[in-house]
């Protein structure tokens, strides 16, 4: 298929402007495209603009500096108005084929005979709805999915009139826009991604009708589940890894028999020899030569990845995740009394994860203050200065780091710091780590760090309360004593020039 | 429901060990319980240390320094020998009802008589599988989720039999170990889960059968789209959301009609005014009145979180996301023309995302230094010394940093980076990057910073390669007239005390 000249769309009319259409007009306008949208609803530019400005929060947070600027957005007074000028149509209407298709009718009065509509239905289909368009050729399905300005799948199906070059440049087209467009071959009602969801979904009906479980239970079944995987894996890649070192093959011969089982109201076809070699061999392709342990770590990688996600949302498994770690804390054994307050103070360990790795190959720069940062907080919480502190308005900011790199760190090495009190008054308290590797005992780096006490309501210096005070007191009488480390008190050589 | 004295579980005993027994057996060891497995498969050592070295991996990296030591692992010769001792009991083997009856009549003989006995099984009926047992009260399922070790989903469904105490003591065990509990509470057969996956995967194999889709597009249509939804939000929530305002109800009336449609084989049942009404109160009480324009925030930033966290794997919708960064930023006008060499650089823009935020309120200091790192980053790029260049085996290594925090910065608050260079020889570069606030030009920081040129694969330093050299040579000639900029090669203060 060549995709013949690449269309250029400065400017987009979006038809029907509920969630999906408003979506749409979100994800055009900040990919820098004009937008004329055409909706009867009388709040629509307050909705509208609420969608966006959700959009571009979310869009810039995902990528702060890439997106060009904003196009322009222009509420029309009719379909003929909104379409006139436009590179290319996404009709949004509710799912009824004659409302769609008098609204194409519409389009088609006004608009540029060349100019490609895309229909944001989720099954209705287009050999139907294209069937008394007067340029049937240009009409096509480009189905997405809510919220549209963040989720990239976009399915693709033409009808029996849509042509070969319509379907390349419009799948060009939201391949633009970010989108992972997916072509459907066989046309059919639901297409795919529909056909699965609404069995899913009609089986959650039934459940609720059934009084088996509320709303809330089958979502929870889905969430702190199946759901983590589903967000990068698709179920027969899922289930190739769950049948273990065989593969696809022994899953299907595990769970085969279970298909025969009432474990849904819906019937599945007849595992056939025909069927399971089919099955196989697409799984097979699909992995591209993979290895299902390979796919295992992929799978756990990403896995953690979203669960530390959503533990940063403090939402559905990640509330779970935070919950656990803090009772992992509780029951850990604790070592307080243990503490020889002459010495270094030792009260952080970690892990070199594996998006601490840049580039070249070794923990990146950034992770090095990080891991200084949660040192300070260990000997903030040590001193009595923790969150508690924090909530009553006293806390210490940083106000001057020098670190000294000085040894490289792999993925998965075991990290400890060691904190030495440098000095320290009312409002100052001077601190200097030292990171070590734990199998070896290496020097990785150092970091020396002047924290300011601070009033955190009025935003400026201020003395340390009394227990806190006491205790920087105390520990920096303790360590007076101690030699001034290596690369304490250095500044970065004057320049070399 | 009194859960009862708290069950101490020292010991568990792990009957079957496939690839959901073996998750079990990791997830009680990494919880330091001590384990006893017993499976006949002639490999299972070595299956069972390759499933535990996953879950090491993964439970490490999301709960680096949480994790209590290890449980002992002990591959036990009989089922009697694995249940002795053990304070727990998990069965994972195939579903057969036959298989798990004849097996929990040898767990039976062999341990004490009040130890709880869990089945994992998927869907099979508690009932029937406690109906031959001795003690049949201490039966219950407790169905888990591929990869066990990580995944929090947990359903309990008790039999007939199964007493309330037993359900309080698998549910407080289950969670101790870091998992959600669901309560199963009409037991029927695939309990929840299962009954929603299966409906699913029947559909997905009609698809496959029927020539629609292969396996491959069948996980592009979910992964790309719904599941990155179902990771967080199950699907009720997911389209009271997709109402907009109006919620569930409008959802109903819009989408209801889109139930008697052929876009599943799966037949809804009748959505009667009644099931409307109750889907509408259970939806209202799972939302807790959480507004849907803050459940649209959550679920945005959910989803935000996860596409990141799928970039940094580059895979799935992560991938997508990274081409179409990489897209724009070729797309992205070019300025490089007109820098003018004899000022500071200004390469590096940024927005102050909201997990830049520390318990103080502001971006916290190691984004600074990550900050920092893009625009050393984007200045070694503008030199020659990109990507490409270390792929060649040549690089520059931060040795040393000097930062100082001058002004707070808080969420969405855009940035931007200048950098002078202060000098440079063959192997060194220093640099001296000013962080200032686009909407009034306050400077929050400054970062200093000496890197030294690398044989990235000898691991030492070597001289800068020619043009590389050249550009630093000609940078550092334009700006050696500029002022040396306040702060720079200055130390933190002496030791106070």
């Amino acid at each position: 298929v060549s995709a013949g000249p690449a269309m250029q769309v400065r400017k987009a009319a979006v038809i029907g402007a509920g969630v999906i259409g408003s979506g749409w007009a979100a994800r055009f306008l900040l990919n820098g495209i004009d937008v004329e949208v055409y909706d009867p609803d009388p709040e629509l530019a307050r909705k509208l603009a609420a969608v966006l400005a959700n959009a571009r929060v979310a869009m810039t947070r995902l990528l702060p500096d890439a997106l060009p600027a904003e196009g322009k957005l222009v509420i029309s007074p009719s379909v003929a108005e909104a379409v006139r000028s436009a590179d290319f149509i996404q009709e949004s209407l509710p799912e009824r084929e004659d409302v769609k298709q008098s609204t194409l009718d519409q389009i088609e009065a006004a608009a540029r005979p060349d100019v490609i509509i895309g229909s944001s239905t989720s099954g209705l289909l287009p050999s139907r709805l294209q069937s008394g368009m007067r340029h049937p050729g240009r009409f096509i399905v480009g189905h997405p999915f809510n919220p549209v300005y963040l989720l990239p799948l976009v399915e693709i199906c033409g009808g029996a009139a849509t042509t070969e070059a319509t379907r390349a440049r419009a799948e060009a087209f939201y391949r633009s826009l970010g989108m992972q467009p997916l072509s459907v071959r066989k046309e059919i009602d639901g297409f795919i991604a529909d056909r699965l969801l609404e069995a899913l979904w009609r089986e959650a009906l039934w459940l609720v009708r059934d009084g088996v479980a509320t709303t809330a239970e089958i979502d929870d079944a889905i969430r702190y589940g199946a759901g983590l995987r589903w967000a990068f894996m698709g179920t027969f890649l899922i289930y190739r890894v769950a049948g273990g070192e065989a593969g696809m093959r022994h899953f299907l011969n595990q769970f085969g028999p279970a298909l025969k089982l009432p474990w849904t109201r819906l019937e599945a076809p007849d595992l056939t020899d025909e069927l399971a070699d089919r099955i196989a061999e697409q799984s097979d392709d699909q992995a591209g030569g993979v290895s299902i342990r390979e796919l295992e770590r992929l799978r756990d990688n990403c896995l953690v990845s979203i669960l530390a996600a959503l533990r940063r949302s403090d939402f559905a498994a990640g509330a779970t995740l935070r919950r656990y770690g803090e009772e992992l804390a509780i029951r850990a054994p604790k070592d307080r009394a243990r503490i020889d307050e002459s010495q270094p103070l030792a009260l952080h360990q970690t892990t070199v994860l594996a998006d601490w790795i840049d580039y070249n190959g070794h923990m990146t720069e950034s992770r090095y203050l990080e891991v200084f940062g949660n040192a300070t907080d260990a000997v903030l919480e040590y001193i009595g200065a923790g969150p508690s502190y924090v909530a009553q308005g006293h806390s210490y900011f940083t106000v001057e780091t020098h670190i000294r790199h000085l040894e490289e760190a792999g993925e998965g090495a075991r990290l400890r710091v060691t904190t030495q009190i440098l000095g320290s008054d009312a409002k100052r308290l001077h601190l200097f780590h030292a990171l070590v590797r734990d199998a070896d005992g290496t020097l990785l780096a150092t970091g020396e760090h002047m924290l300011l006490h601070v009033d955190a309501r009025a935003r400026r210096s201020a003395a340390a309360r009394g227990g806190v005070l006491k205790a920087v007191e105390r520990l920096s009488k303790a360590q007076a004593s101690l030699p001034v480390p290596r690369g304490a008190g250095r500044a970065i050589g004057a320049p070399l020039a």
